[in-house]
């Protein structure tokens, strides 16, 4: 099979890395996630991922171009950090996990937590885990809800199979999330979870205030609506 | 010709197995059926097969990945089963027949069983056969009612016509079936006719009763449509 | 050039024979002539064509499976037959023609006969031919009207094209229809002429009978239609 | 890259030829010109152009199969002529610009003249030139106007572009014709100004003729027009 | 991975060249400053970049062909320019900026500036910069506006992507444009910029005219809307 996928990166520095993916997918909630830990950890990209299939366009901070797909590292917290701006089309999704999930082997990586968000239309901020194999599951049995039955679509999906076709530990991590709206209070919530299980303390008050302004908005939009039927809906912002 | 369809799989154990392939087509036949086989036979999956086609989605069962196409085997039944969740499209079609073929030949199996539906729109639950050969066709005429004239379509036919390109003995069984819904009682007909070819004693009491509910539901609904026309139809659990 | 066409078969027995190539087009007549061969001379097929792009289907004959594109031989007549009961999509056609015409020389072939329909909307059921090369007409052209001006398109020309490419001795045959409806009694002028021209002796009573049966409908629809406007036509019979 | 076109010829003759290549577009006015020189010089295919990409279609002359694209040569002329009964996709273009400019240097052509037609709705017929090089626009420039500024798209567009690539001496000469109707007199001019470039004779009578048939018929049609609206319009005969 | 795109070029003579990349974007202004070079510098084209899913298109300058994506050379001011008529599509953007970016690193090229427009709908004419490193900023960051955050699509964009996975220094100068109208002032002062940063002394009057008479012909038309609504819109002549 021909690949049509490829990693480009500087050496990794991490020994024995948790590598964590984040597609853009429901409520952005992993995206919003893997964003606050390249800021509040001050994080550089160390490389990228390409494909002929992604879309041809640069992102800008502070002036400085950022390609699509790009690779975080974490000395300290032990972890490498794919970070997707764009979503990513089902026919690029097998070629970018079957390439992701060899290159976490070849890093010697000891796990994959592939991080997204899971719709359930109520008003709750759960964190659902899933894994590769029954004995995953202890390891995070304790700190999420087993997400017993169900499908995950889209690229968290195919790297977890790819994960189970190499017999590589991979879990997957989903925030909980009400609505097709950005999601930073279950990108908290995933957050926190995150913590416990990889022993991490990274702060999430940046996100609930976040969470809190939207909330705030969502809150006088639906007043407004309740007073006035008819009333046109206000964007939200987008994040990634 | 390049094939884009690989299978990944731990040592098969079973010397001589039976190959059972099942994907989804009409009325779910195949693929109750199989499913039926994997949770009787508490059977676990040692392999899987992938494609750059296939859909990028991953199943949970209690709260552990399934990849798509899944390999299962059964020592004490002599058999290995390939069941897929998901429908194979037309374009995949002969790549993972020729795929699968080719491996069935590698792994010394002595018969490839394609699993399907065939919708008569009549109210029974007949179970039809064809074969790669007329000699193959002694060993089920017992069993099934030959299925003389007619096509099967999708990847049930094109695994039969890839075993007639390689001279590999392959055998259809089609359980009949009245319409477009999952159909359990047409999956324990298969069932028992698989029972006696092979000799095998699989009980399909499970399926019966779930038959019996979705029929009861029908006849409700029935029922109601004809006192009250225009009634909308309750959406039927889907399998697979 | 990557060919995805591939012919796979059992040791061709007939010493230069010809080779007869026969793909559903109009009034099918090619196809009805070549199925006449296979019951009359109780043909078995000895190999097939296979393609990615071929569609996902299998025929059954007394309860035996056929690929859609086979390959036939009869050591008594001469010939190989290539029959397809598919129609093969222009994508697909240059592929499958140059895998035949290199085939056609590996076997020792010494023409290549390209049998099909053509449509003039007059009733009549004469036989026309063309050639690749001038002198291949004499072979022909007591027997048939020789097509001077016009087009063969699909798979009956890309074999013809290649032949000339090739400088492969290539021959149409081409039975005259006159609408769109299966058409044996064409198939059976195409046959008597290639009994002419090949001394070949094949009986074509049983698709005169079919083409009275058809005719009688015919006949019948027409006058109800006269005498009743509006009148729902019948579905005829499909062949292949 | 892999290329798709492939050029099939015997040995070509002609030593240093001028490489003339005609394609179907804008009033045909390359392809009837391309056609005259074959009948009037009474060429013979020497060879042909294939590609996965050309319709499935052949086409008949006096019973003999021709390919649609076909190479011809005039050893008394002492050029070498690519005729192409259909028009080229641009998906094919560039694929078949390259072959058709290598294979040029393989047999030491020295010239490539791509011969279309231009539309410029004006009731003109001059010729216009275009040169990949300043210094060949020498060569025409008294015998054509020089094209100044604009485009050619099309296969013409994209020889001369490939002719650029590889430092080929390429030149357009492109008839003017005032509509989308089949030109044969833009063709006469056409050929006109290549006697004079190429000191040729080659006689264009019968093409003045069938323009005054076509004006003739045009003319009348025009009155027709003119006497009574909403009359239908004669289909005029296609060429290649 | 295969890559359709192929640079064709004679020896580049200018050493440590910067390397201008122009595809046509919003407002043209890349577009336009490069043609301007063109014209003002009097450059010859050195070479061409060639692709597949180019559209086969030649243009024609004083009846010389030009193929539609060309690099053109100036040693007096240093730097290389690859100058597209086309714009290109996402699909083969990767491709592209991916072979760009190595002949680049073949060239010895010192710095890549991708030029093109950005649409802010403000009636200025900044020019914004960006860059792959934040080092780079300070070599423009006098002379341009730091373009802060935002995305920079297409080729421009891909062609900044490939700068930064193979950390060869690129630089984004995107000329402001107030809407979707050919712009020679945004033009004029992209190269004004461009002055400054690289110390060329280019001059821009004939730009400056081009759009006092755009612009006089933009307020005649208001006036006339103004005057009279439903007034149907010239077309204005477009760039490229």
């Amino acid at each position: 099979m021909v690949l049509d996928t490829e990693i480009i990166v500087d050496g990794i520095e991490v020994e024995k890395p948790v590598l964590i993916t984040s597609f853009p997918g429901i409520g952005l909630v992993g995206t919003i996630a893997s964003a606050h830990f390249i800021l509040e950890l001050n994080l550089e990209a160390v490389g990228v991922i390409e494909s002929k299939l992604l879309p041809p366009v640069a992102s800008l901070f502070d002036g400085v171009v950022l390609p699509p797909v790009r690779i975080y590292q974490s000395k300290d917290m032990g972890f490498v950090l794919i970070h997707s701006d764009v979503p990513v089309i089902p026919q690029i999704a097998y070629d970018m996990s079957r390439t992701i999930v060899q290159w976490a082997g070849e890093i010697g990586a000891k796990r994959i937590y592939s991080i997204a968000g899971v719709a359930t239309f109520e008003d709750k901020r759960r964190v659902f885990g899933a894994a590769t194999k029954k004995e995953l599951l202890e390891e995070i049995k304790e700190h999420v809800e087993i997400f017993k039955t169900g499908t995950i679509s889209g690229i968290a999906g195919s790297i977890l199979n790819e994960c189970v076709a190499k017999k590589f530990p991979g879990i997957a991590l989903l925030g909980e999330t009400g609505g097709f709206n950005p999601d930073p209070r279950a990108a908290a919530s995933l957050i926190k979870a995150m913590n416990k299980i990889l022993s991490w303390n990274i702060n999430v008050e940046k996100l609930i205030k976040e969470a809190e302004i939207i909330e705030a908005q969502m809150q006088k939009l639906a007043e407004q609506a309740r007073m006035h039927e008819g009333v046109k809906r206000e964007e939200l912002p987008m994040y990634g």
